[in-house]
């Protein structure tokens, strides 16, 4: 026995997402208490803060009552870097194995231990800004040559700027939300108008964001150096997107309502701290990008990533896709360092998407539009299934996680499953 | 003496913006009371509507102390329609001439009147999403033509899409906050990379904004008829853009830093009850829109809305513009209608710019980029100051009103100063 393990038994699965090197933060509620709170993943249970708090097991500078029983975690994140390690500290200690405050404590335990089973997990953080990038060479690419010009796919700004476009915070959901299929305009190729018409080529897109953990002023750019101190933590998201809509609307100001209907992101975020034994070289950038855009070090992360599929019928879900973060040409510093660099400010529980995460191999693509070459070629998923966009009751799961020794650093699942569109009258 | 009339003098002046019929709420705070709380502009004071509360001379159904003690007039907005028309007809009866309530009361009104020259405006509202369209034909035209092809300006997509892109809501300042020039990226057409500067082409665009009042929920379209239902009101908006910039950054996502250094709003909101005597028939559309983004009646509002500009060293602002909201192609109830089809959720206070408002003739552009062709023609201001672009310690000024029969409803002013670019070390 280590002090990498724990005396909750589930979290030292290898296979577990939510070891004791993990503890990722949440907000939940259950029968016990129908009132969202913070609360940290440890194996399939879930640590109540509120609890320790009430409890005073939490020592953690600035925190109150009320940060700890918040629906959100602006609160606590609010609080700062040093809290969020003191916070980590702790509990790491409360849950190590030969730990015996809590552990031997059964009154206490089953106050301040509940099954994710049994938990509703709500939507993390409130999200006042939702900005999306489009950082996976091999995505912008592939979308290039299927939307625009095979023979000049990225665009002359693409190895120059993290390009990134303003999402719509509002409809950001939780794992677990329905989505339903877009109405909107599309633009079939023989017809000299555009139709309305339920979204026909409805599509995900395998992404992490990243939340801001520290604001940063109105007319003050976050340094490339030190804008991961600016982060709280990562999840996994689900850029849902119908592709015939964008492809009608997008010129000149880019995707809208091909986007809007829905964000889906993971409920648990795993912070900058765990996923800090991960970080590795990111990809050589030629050319040496403008000075703003520089750092010294190794600031890519290496999660590995996978999209599956589950037919409304089908007995199980199907592996649609298996790709790796680290393979991101731009990293996460230097889209907050462009994403400030014009002075925007940035506030607490902002959400940062990646963009569409793709390998260099047809197995490793990070949305339908690619596997199927814009429905083209369609997708053998096995058991005979088939896809070149989704179908209404299809389910997509995004899974992620980080290979540890004998551990694992996850992000659970992120999931959702279509609804036909509305009719309309 | 009319029922038209106030006893606050200064309202009953037929150039003033703030009359009896007008009404406007905004967030004010003074020497006073360092509170930021609800008022209602009227001639050259604020009426304090937390007083008029604390008096029990507001009966608002659903209203307490803090609906009006509150920094935001988001919780004022959550009430609803019947509410807000309560608060008018309560407020124009006691405003009214002849009415002795408030006005023969010194004590309570020194309380409740302030002078609008000794107040600090604020924010009037907490804005949870902000998007921008692009609505009217002749800017647009306009636009496609410098940045594209002068023989096909117009998109394909524009006559059938009210075309919006989601902007960033962070950014968005009241009336009076400086402007500081955005650093970035630009692309020199002589130059094989980007270099890094300071904007060298600052722009405006002479807007309006409209805030919504009633939200929608994921998932459900709101109706091209019944979209006005969904406004509160309509604000001044400038949407300063860094045009050297946004030509390198906008392919193929839309335009990003150029847009999210700063957005301001005027402090008014002007609300749809004030408006309704100046709607008029919005142009005529051709194609017919989609079913969806049809409705019968008049939706555009004679709106007359000008742009000035302040050198630093000039003895007064000259103008630059003389346009009309009636002129813009989309409606504000089609924008909404469009927003939302596919499914995407509104909250209160959502903001929705309408897109530059340009006339047909030279002196009713909305902005420098169409003024001065981009450059190439700089616009004479008169008494010798010429622009391309704006220059630092350059004062914009927008102003709006409806001319009714010798009185007006007015915006008053949407004002920003430009500061120099930081110097990046």
């Amino acid at each position: 026995m280590t002090t990498t393990q724990s005396w909750v038994e589930s979290a030292n699965d290898a296979q577990c997402d939510f070891s004791i090197q993990n503890l990722p933060f949440g907000i939940f509620s259950d029968a016990s208490n129908r009132e969202a709170r913070v609360g940290v993943a440890i194996g399939n249970q879930i640590l109540d803060l509120s609890v320790l708090q009430a409890a005073k097991l939490l020592k953690v500078p600035g925190a109150n009552h009320a940060t700890f029983a918040s629906p959100t975690l602006n609160s606590f994140i609010a609080l700062g870097k040093a809290a969020w390690a003191a916070t980590r500290t702790q509990i790491t200690t409360l849950l190590q194995a030969d730990h015996t405050t809590l552990r031997d404590d059964a009154a206490l335990r089953s106050r301040a231990l509940h099954k994710q089973a049994d938990a509703t997990l709500h939507l993390p953080v409130h999200i006042p800004g939702y900005t999306d990038f489009y950082s996976s060479e091999e995505h912008a690419t592939n979308v290039g040559a299927l939307f625009r010009d095979p023979n000049n796919a990225l665009m002359p700004n693409w190895k120059e700027i993290p390009i990134g476009y303003n999402g719509r915070a509002s409809s950001v959901v939780v794992s677990g939300t329905e989505v339903r299929r877009p109405n909107g305009q599309i633009k079939l190729p023989n017809q000299e108008r555009p139709v309305f018409s339920a979204c026909r080529k409805l599509d995900i897109e395998l992404e992490t964001g990243f939340i801001i953990g520290q604001p940063s002023k109105l007319g003050t750019p976050i340094r490339c150096e030190n804008a991961e101190d600016h982060i709280f933590g990562m999840v996994l998201l689900n850029d849902w997107s119908a592709r015939d809509i964008q492809a009608w609307e997008y010129v000149p100001l880019g995707p809208f309502n091909a986007k809007t209907f829905a964000t889906t992101i993971s409920p648990w975020i795993v912070t900058m701290a765990a996923l800090e034994p991960f970080r590795v070289q990111q990809p050589a950038q030629a050319p040496e990008p403008l000075q703003y855009l520089r750092h010294s070090g190794s600031h890519a992360f290496d999660i590995q990533l996978e999209a599956y599929l589950k037919p409304a019928d089908a007995a199980q879900a199907m592996r649609l896709s298996h790709t790796n973060f680290k393979y991101m040409y731009w990293t996460m510093a230097q889209q907050l360092a462009h994403h400030s660099i014009s002075g925007c400010n940035t506030n607490i529980g902002d959400l940062m998407g990646s963009g569409t995460i793709s390998g260099p191999t047809r197995d490793s693509l990070g949305s339908l539009l690619e596997m199927s070459l814009n429905g083209k070629s369609p997708v053998s998923l096995g058991s005979g299934y088939t896809r070149s966009f989704l179908e209404d009751g299809d389910e997509v799961t995004l899974k992620g996680w980080c290979n540890g020794d004998g551990y694992r650093v996850g992000f659970g699942s992120c999931t959702g499953k279509i609804l036909p569109a509305i009719k309309m009258a």
